[in-house]
């Protein structure tokens, strides 16, 4: 940030008494411009448990490699509204959200994945604008060596283990490595 | 929004090509400016089980009623960082991360807030710069009528009940009903 959003001078960057950090000030206006972390919400969607649909991207980062449904949190909604819509919008699938699977901090990116388990209850599903392909995978089949990011191999990873103990928690993961696929998952 | 932060020009708010809700557009910059939710973060301090740590907020809103440590995620932290760090300016208190415990979307204020179930070791804390109080509630004498946001008020609900069933299990929230205090928890 170089100008206030809201008057349009230019910002001074210090720490403001009685703060711990360095914030965009604007003395016209006598304001505060705070920059906070982004929300990227998705779903694990499963069908009948053992097979997985991946949506292999048609943007990018990443185009061509495979990945679950997610995107920015939008105003005004739900993170599993965000989940939901996310699902429609690039697999075209509705789903039942079960339970929050994974919460990860991705530090060096500002941005929280929320990724939750969910069941597609029939198969019917097709690419959506930001996808090149939809299609549901059995775990053998997972194209490990083609997935967009870190996050989406972690929570496929966590599936498989979890499938075979029968139980689904919540896996909470703190990623501080900046790898360049992980920037923005 | 009404400036570019970029280039300080007025931005167009309207839905771009291939998207489908309005956003402020800046024509000098070629860039969109998104606005998205913001996260908060805190903690459920629990000492020996069946003592809840309180803070008696200093700052508006809500100044003078007692509430949980928790405050606005910062970028390059994760989401646990920022509940202890926030535990620990506003009651002077370490505590043991034990799991997330409530995921609350604040539909209309845009705002994701998840409280973690900690453990406070030992009985030491004191008010930080925005606390006027900090104190160990029993069960008993929790102070219903004088808690800050209604996202407090379920967290201890919970916390209450879970206790008697000795299972701490997440707590996903949706508020949309818009009462005046939900609006900053
Ligand atoms: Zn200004
Ligand atoms: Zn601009």
């Amino acid at each position: 940030m170089k100008y206030c959003s809201e008057c349009g001078n230019k910002v001074s960057y210090y720490t403001p008494e009685g703060d711990n950090r360095p914030r965009h000030n604007c003395h016209f206006c006598q304001i505060i411009h705070y920059s906070n972390p982004n929300i990227v919400a998705g779903c694990l969607p499963v069908y009948q448990k053992n097979k997985i649909l991946l949506c292999k991207r048609a943007i990018e980062p990443r185009r061509g490699y495979w990945t679950l449904p997610a995107g920015y949190m939008e105003n005004n909604e739900s993170v599993e509204a965000a989940a939901l819509r996310e699902t429609r919008e690039e697999a075209n699938a509705e789903v039942n959200i079960i339970s929050l699977y994974t919460l990860t901090s991705i530090v060096h990116a500002s941005q929280v994945q929320m990724l939750f388990l969910a069941e597609l209850p029939t198969p019917e599903f097709s690419s959506g604008i930001e996808s090149l392909d939809v299609q549901l995978f059995s775990f053998e089949d997972i194209p490990w060596n083609q997935l967009a990011f870190q996050t989406i191999k972690n929570a496929l990873t966590f599936y498989i283990e979890d499938y075979k103990a029968g139980k689904f928690p919540l896996h909470n993961v703190v990623l501080k490595a900046p790898p360049k696929q992980l920037i923005k998952p």
